[in-house]
């Protein structure tokens, strides 16, 4: 079918084509659909159906699509419903239970990241990757992929260094502090996190608190070979950008697989060029991985992914079975950095612990002597902190770290609730603590969230158990009855 | 977030909120994302991204959503990303390669026809489907919750019956046939057919080029009580309209997900009132189940589909392994039936046998004596060919069937390629016809496609082998390049 062009000069994330829903309708397509448009080359678009804007017989070009086309207003082409493409076929190989070559997996994930594959596509993909399993050599195969499709950083520094929590663990926000203490120690840290996904904050949106965090790569070269090190949002970078738009497939059902999340999370440090990298798997009951067999189980598999990228990798298993630190949500969290990079009296002493441990480990990767008890004099002596403003400083490009700092605020309403009986907390969920927190609103509102006065262990009647913060006093009663109803702290 | 709503008046075939690009920002969402729309009651929502139509701070809202919600333009709503669903804990589930119960699996069908799952998320539960199987028990759960959640047609004939072929031969336009001589001998016949989704042409598409076939409810009531049959559009009738979403989304890989394909079939043929059910499950190389064997297996399952629905429903196994009929394409199909009806001496002989077996089978299914001498009757003397014309008229409301039959006209371009030496013809390939029908234009050209002078057997050199038909000269060419590189017709 012939139709008219008319270019949106909007930037749809993927190559969208609008049709009108008559056109849509004689052409055998709905939205989400793929069609073949057909000019001089062939190229895949991805339908979406709107009458408001798109006339009949018109086609409407997402800028993704305009600029491969570069064609005018009103000029015409050939558009059809589009046939199974290569890459379909590779993933029903992969449905069939086959393996597929390391050219195979290349061409896969190249077209992920051309936007040829719906999510539906890469829904299959991920779901032949779980059910069917991939070997240690496709693991292998598609973390090169997944590098070699996107944008690369490159450092000078002699010990480029990175940490990573598998995570689902709540608060557990150690990645500033180990950054800001490996910092100080001389190494170069170009670290990038993401933001929430089912949490109530990622690193990402702790940082955006008091600092710019969605920077560009030459940004990020600068700010690094200035401090050493970065706090910055990966979103938007284009490192390994096929994990991007698989994670946003793989989180619909927040399901968990092993290869998608070795391939995550080893392409994006070796993309950013990082050669020492420290993992931690918590292990424990609500955590990711329930013992420390299936801890130890994945980590083997990071240490033969880290091997075949030439990579000094350590695997570390922490504790996972409660939350880490005192506060939930953005602003929350970060106070409870700020107060351990303060050295205050109330400081979460879990957090402070955990972070001197991975900070330590990392640096003793990196050949640093003696690293347990650098890394506390380093934190100790404000020296940490001192790395931690100079690099929020500039990400943010002026030296507004203080008021930042002062301008955090908690939410308007806010509820103490009490301890009902003296006894013994033995239980406090990582996913309880999480669904608290966005009831309460989190991530988006970061101002609310939850501060957790007790940890597992001993409590009297009457003594503070958790303070709950929000907004919204209709979220706040919400937030009470999810924690009647649901108990994410069990005393008995 | 609070958001101002326009209500946008636009049907969009499921929920859509439309965001301005900075508000997803925001909010955290990307198209094909799920919010949750909070008002007296949560309402789910899959979000677009438009910014030519929506301002920053407004949510769009699809029809759908406006029926829903019934609020005024400018009103405020809040919004979020939103939690997983019930069903995606179901979908979960079954990916962990656990069983569903049968209120499991009715809630799973009911919130994918309310549109509360996004199609990557039916696509991982196809997947489990296919990669940890369904059993029986199941399978008959998804039948019966598919038949649920759509409309019903009930008719008062004695001999309510259907006949359904799962496809993969090219040609096979038996529907047709076997509907007019079945309709002759008095049975009652509400036929309902697909478009092509990978052939040249489904039985929807060959009706079209001389018929109506997009018919309401009522409209098909009327007409079957009327000439005892219809020859109907089924994608917008609503029987079953979960399949419908999943079909589009299995589409996308081509699998074939026997629990699906089981489930299909029999709760449309339930929704449509049908009692005498006849599957043709073709075998052979080229066809969906290469062996006779594979082929019983799967129609031992259809009988125990039938019989918990209490279905007088028989399985026959045809040859399936070179195409039927010598048109393919919406128009030389069409004449392919036409010249079977009029007993013209050029009839394809293989289409018309097939369809007196198949009809004297259902016909025998539903208790008529001499079921195979009547249908040969009903046939060679023209019943049938009244019969169908009668259902026609009826479908066009008006008496123009003889006009519309002068009116099929195939394609400007053709070329005949004739045999290039004399030997066997040893195997023409289903798939190869429907690509090189695709290649010239169908299903969207109705005149376009390949007409087959020879079927498997002997041939001379210089005889006619194939004549290829399209309205473009480019698409011409392509076509004999086609033959050329992939012979889908093999002589030796």
């Amino acid at each position: 079918m012939k139709l008219r062009i008319k270019n949106l000069n909007w930037l749809a994330g993927r190559p969208v084509a609008i049709l009108n829903d008559n056109t849509a309708k004689k052409l055998n397509v709905f939205a989400n659909d793929r069609v073949e448009i057909n000019n001089s080359k062939k190229v895949y678009a991805i339908v979406d159906i709107f009458p408001k804007v798109i006339k009949n017989g018109e086609i409407g070009l997402s800028e993704e699509l305009s600029n491969v086309l570069r064609l005018k207003n009103k000029s015409y082409v050939k558009v059809r419903t589009s046939e199974l493409s290569d890459a379909t076929h590779l993933i029903q190989k992969k449905v069939a239970g086959k393996k597929l070559s390391q050219t195979e997996i290349t061409y896969l994930i190249s077209e992920i990241v051309h936007n040829n594959l719906t999510e539906a596509e890469i829904a299959y993909f991920t779901a032949a990757e779980k059910l069917n399993g991939m070997s240690i050599e496709e693991t292998i195969d598609l973390t090169r992929a997944m590098v070699k499709t996107g944008a690369r950083l490159k450092f000078s520094g002699k010990y480029i260094a990175d940490k990573h929590c598998i995570g689902g663990i709540a608060g557990n926000r150690t990645t500033p502090l180990v950054v800001a203490i490996c910092a100080a120690a001389g190494l170069t840290l170009p670290k990038t996190s993401s933001r929430a996904i089912t949490s109530a904050s990622g690193t990402a949106d702790v940082i955006e608190t008091i600092s710019n965090v969605d920077l560009s790569i030459n940004e990020i070269k600068t700010i690094v070979k200035k401090t050493g090190a970065c706090l910055a949002w990966g979103g938007s970078l284009g490192l390994a950008p096929s994990d991007d738009k698989i994670i946003r497939v793989e989180r619909l059902l927040n399901l968990d697989i092993e290869p998608q999340l070795l391939a995550s999370i080893i392409s994006k440090k070796v993309a950013a060029g990082s050669k020492y990298i420290l993992i931690d798997i918590p292990y424990g009951k609500g955590s990711k991985r329930t013992t420390l067999k299936k801890a130890e189980a994945l980590g083997k598999k990071f240490k033969l992914l880290g091997k075949s990228f030439n990579l000094k990798l350590k695997v570390v298993h922490t504790k996972g079975s409660e939350p880490i630190g005192n506060g939930f949500g953005p602003a929350l969290e970060m106070l409870d950095v700020i107060s351990v990079l303060q050295n205050k009296f109330d400081q979460p002493k879990d957090l402070r612990e955990k972070s001197l441990f991975l900070a330590s480990e990392l640096m003793g990767l990196c050949k640093i002597k003696n690293s347990k008890k650098k890394a506390e004099e380093i934190l100790s002596s404000g020296q940490a902190y001192e790395k931690f403003k100079e690099i929020i400083n500039a990400q943010n490009g002026k030296n507004n770290f203080d008021k930042k700092v002062r301008d955090l605020h908690l939410a308007k309403y806010k509820k103490m609730i009490k301890a009902n009986k003296t006894g013994r907390i033995i239980e406090i969920s990582n996913k309880g603590i999480n669904s608290l927190c966005r009831t309460l609103g989190t991530p988006e509102t970061v101002s609310s969230g939850a501060y957790l006065h007790k940890h597992v262990g001993k409590i009297r009647k009457g003594e503070p158990l958790i303070t709950i913060y929000s907004e919204s006093k209709t979220k706040l009663k919400e937030a009470v009855e999810y924690l009647k109803e649901f108990k994410p702290i069990k005393i008995r």
